[in-house]
């Protein structure tokens, strides 16, 4: 068997866990598997590193973070390469250029291009094992660049793929896709098994296991997923491609968001090209909008609301209050937070939103605004009621059975 | 003009000196001229990773120590690049492979074969800082690869030399090249100009200011090589080739090494072969000698002396203890010292060594070994009269004049 494994900064987070990872690895590969290990910066490396560009100005060139935030995984992939060889296994370390991966020039946030698997493939053919450097790869100019933020994912799933392995384990310091954060509802139980567009619809909302890119593109290449934690042995969850038997299951999992603030434009002109105007403007200041809800007006006009990430809320109300037309008021609001039920199985049982509502108007919880997608229903609700909404919901929903 | 700098590791050691740095560059591109700037890592990096290394396994692979080690450098660079734009100058930081350095494959010791100054080059014609990580480069194969200790002065001067720069400038924590070690004669001077070969010799007895193949490499490329400090702006030292005007000088600098010890074969047989035999004996264990000194014999028999680090003294101990055929007896003593005077005006006046000896002999200093070069004469004396050989030697020869 051919086996990706990918392992997070808190996982190599200092020597005795590289060490802790080799042991895994090595346990791997003496059972006479073939393995690719992907490894991201010893944890807070990465952090340093964008403090000392920082200090001399607020936007470093991406080119030159590219090469400085690059350095990170590299340090990592030779360490554990060293630990296993100091174990009597033959491994090898290479960057994302040595591993093949060619990547657009968009830096700090590239896209990968290609693989080119020749090398990984001629020292797996040798016996041994390869230690990847994650979060990054090469222009097809040979400048350095680097996936973004959990880009480590993105490359263990991009190997995994290009080199048809038989399933890609990603390692973190949780052991698998829960039913909600089990901090909420301490009775929160793990899934054996979810979708691919489940663990998207829970990674967006926060769940924070995995990277969406890396979740998306497994997806596409049809990467078998494993979220495991390398701090212990439980069995962690798989994702993968829906099945038959989830259709059983109506809902995966409840999330809850905090981290959001709520902005609603009241009397807006129902008349075309506004909203385009203002989302123009919240996109040209690099501010992440979320929900976007908007009801059928009356009287020519109507209310439009979204939200941004808490963080985003000054300047969002920046831009708004700029903008000197065709509304007539507007409010903000960052003392709510965002309560989701995600299910495949909603696509087919439209009481699955339904049942939310009455869950938490049965407690008196008012809903401010609400989103739903096939297999998604979120609503916005008074910060206060979050965690007693999500335990709500977690029971109604019956996940800890 | 074009100008190569290179800053070791204490010049970059913090933030604020990578700062101080950037303003220096900055001044030389203001000035008109196009600069290539090489980069040690921050001082206490490469050791660090030394010792995560070594954590795991005394012998860590070689391969995987110049992934490691080469990420110093290329943190530097990108964060000069970084510093230099921050201050509105066009910047670009490159690892030694984007620098075009192709080296050989012996790892953690590889050498330069080939510069393609290309991508260097395009960045100059653009107007643009080039930054380049000192210290590596990439074989033909695409392996990365590290140069050794110092191997950002190596990096540096094969650069200026292919660019054929006009000057290559070498920062460091002193301001050039003394007389001899101002700690022991505070009368030491600073030299304005000495010769690569006089150079050579102060390098390898420990003046450490600069790399000596580097010195060599200059040599062999004729680059003009200055070393300075970047904590001040001081002349600094122009190393050249020889000159009529360096006829005039008689001795560069005297200098003290007290890591060395020294081992006596007493009544070695006078046949060929034997020495060969002891030398390939120790090689074969990597013994490092320096100086070997064989006098004629008689009846039959001759002693042979040679020195070693004090730290290798056990070893060779160990080795020449075994050694139970043709040597009647062997001395083994740490407390020596080696005391040494160069200089080239010595080529042509056979009274300089003679002075030497005189003014030991003048203070009842004994000299236990003499070996001699065109440019310098070295003494092993005993290690408490190393600091006063200096002294004596520094006023006998007029060095503070």
């Amino acid at each position: 068997m051919l086996v990706v494994h990918k392992y997070g900064g808190t996982s190599v987070g200092n020597l005795d866990r590289i060490e802790n990872v080799a042991n895994r690895v090595a346990k791997v590969k003496a059972a006479g598997n073939d393995i690719v290990v992907v490894v991201s910066a010893m944890s807070g490396e990465t952090n340093k590193l964008i403090d000392y560009a920082t200090h001399f100005t607020p936007n470093p060139a991406k080119k030159e973070m590219d090469m400085l935030l690059s350095s990170g995984e590299r340090v990592t992939a030779a360490l554990l390469a060293i630990a296993l060889q100091s174990k009597g296994f033959d491994a090898v370390a290479m960057s994302g250029r040595q591993a093949g991966i060619v990547t657009d020039d968009i830096h700090t946030y590239a896209r990968i291009e290609s693989i080119n698997p020749a090398a990984m493939q001629n020292a797996i053919k040798e016996g041994k094992i390869v230690i990847v450097a994650g979060f990054q790869g090469m222009t097809k100019e040979g400048h350095v660049t680097t996936l973004g933020r959990g880009g480590s994912d993105l490359s263990a799933v991009a190997i995994a793929g290009v080199l048809k392995a038989d399933q890609c384990e990603i390692y973190s310091d949780v052991d698998g896709i829960y039913t909600t954060d089990p901090r909420i509802e301490p009775k929160a139980k793990k899934l054996d098994t979810i979708s691919y567009d489940e663990m998207l619809e829970l990674s967006s909302l926060g769940a924070k296991v995995l990277q969406n890119r890396s979740v998306e593109l497994a997806k596409k290449l049809n990467v078998k997923l494993y979220a495991k934690s390398s701090f212990n042995d439980n069995e962690g969850t798989l994702i993968t491609e829906e099945n038959n038997s989830m259709e059983e299951v109506l809902v995966s999992g409840v999330v809850l968001d905090k981290n959001q603030a709520r902005v609603t434009l009241r009397g807006v002109s129902d008349k075309p090209g506004i909203a385009a105007e203002i989302f123009t403007k919240l996109a040209n200041e690099n501010i992440n909008v979320d929900m976007i809800i908007q009801n059928t007006g009356t009287d020519g006009s109507t209310n439009l609301g979204f939200t941004v990430p808490q963080s985003e809320l000054a300047n969002a109300r920046r831009v708004m209050e700029k903008f000197d037309h065709d509304i007539q008021g507007m409010d903000f609001d960052d003392h709510i937070c965002k309560v989701s039920v995600v299910g495949v199985g909603m696509k087919s049982h439209a009481g699955v939103a339904a049942k939310a509502f009455r869950v938490l108007a049965a407690s008196n919880i008012n809903i401010q605004m609400i989103s739903t997608s096939e297999i998604k229903v979120s609503m916005i609700i008074d910060e206060k009621y979050g965690e007693l909404a999500i335990r709500m919901l977690h029971e109604a929903y019956e996940l800890d059975k």
